[in-house]
């Protein structure tokens, strides 16, 4: 047996390396395809010491990926309270498909789950990003609680939008990725609208959105591409 | 050890009653806590007689329970081509929303995964489930076949109808179930314009649907709903 020569690393360095060599194992492969020894040998290290670090194995460095993985995505949702409502969200989806263009494999299996490593406690960490990203978005739209109209509208396009990333990646990009960020963003802002027809909260969120917005906005261009599709609907008023 | 007596029944009524046995179970608790003995016991009959239906045991009980509980799900977007598209719709998703309400937990741990007995093979048991219930609510849509966007956008539906259903059962259903409906569809419908507002044949599927309503239908009832939504936008056009 050979133990690779490697760098001095701090700790802290040490994890880190681990922990990205890891994610991006984890993004090639499925995690019941990647063992110690794969990820040891892609960081130049020996198996003892990332079970050093890793003491609980494979398991717990999955664990530990998703955690780092899911604070990355986490981050992406994190958007100044500033400027038109459409621009703020345009930029978090933005970073967002970045993001799972980039992890693309590693971000399907950790959605998709059904891996032999899944746990309970790996689904908690899948759906505290979830909860983290409706949570963020609401605060953009309402100051007061969401209530459960508003709240279901942003919960269930958050689902719409890893949906349709998954779909994305898994049939070879289709549309472009800044096309498709604006499909999923037009589509918020119609559930929005669908959602203010029964609901006076929702209703407040998209008369503030369009108010803050000018005629070179993003609602503006969404608006005036609509009427032409929901003219022949008139007959129906 | 009691063996408790059991009635006879035939081959295809045993397994159809271990069958129903088992989705009972698996309703009620996670897969990873129901035991073959308790299946045996819930359906009054001896282990082994369980194991001669199903050799491998919970697994192959598991995957036959949700294949069955898949056929069901699926047979709920069964929907004749005769009506308002609208109409079609309401009554697929009402039959879908009685099912996983009648299905509860078992339906959680369904589409959740993310259990002990979750492989690949039951993931695609699921996604085979929401391709099947694209391509119905397609059908009711478009005669060619869908192009990426058009697709794209009933499929994220299918997720956030999942979705939806999911937080709904989670939170304590705190809207109707017929309101839930609604407003799933009607954000369906918000969806295809929005769409539309990109795509010829989503723009194409949004006015064959409004010509062949009347101003009693629900399209006609929602339009009227989006006005005052949208009539504060005016000036964006």
């Amino acid at each position: 047996m050979t133990v690779p020569a490697y760098r001095r690393l701090s700790v802290e360095q040490r994890r880190s390396q681990l922990l990205s060599t890891a994610l991006r194992l984890f993004a090639r492969l499925p995690p019941e395809e990647v063992s110690l020894e794969d990820v040891a040998s892609e960081a130049g290290v020996s198996r003892p010491l990332v079970y050093r670090y890793f003491p609980g194995g494979k398991q717990q460095l999955y664990e530990a990926a998703l955690r780092s993985a899911a604070d990355e995505l986490e981050q992406c949702f994190d958007e100044p309270h500033a400027g038109p409502l459409t621009d703020r969200l345009a930029r978090a989806l933005g970073r967002y498909m970045a993001f799972i263009e980039e992890h693309d494999a590693g971000f399907t299996a950790l959605l998709r789950g059904g891996s032999v490593v899944e746990t309970s406690r790996t689904s908690a960490i899948v759906d505290e990003v979830r909860r983290q990203a409706a949570a963020q978005i609401l605060s953009h739209l309402v100051v007061e609680p969401a209530g459960p109209r508003l709240s279901m509208t942003v919960r269930t396009w958050i689902s719409s939008v890893e949906a349709a990333s998954l779909i994305w990646l898994d049939e070879g990009k289709q549309l472009p990725r800044a096309e498709l960020r604006d499909l999923l963003l037009d589509q918020l802002m119609a559930a929005l609208v669908a959602t203010g027809a029964r609901d006076e909260q929702t209703a407040a969120v998209v008369r503030l959105a369009a108010e803050a917005e000018g005629p070179d906005g993003r609602l503006a261009d969404l608006a005036r591409r609509v009427v032409p599709v929901v003219t022949p609907a008139a007959h129906l008023l």
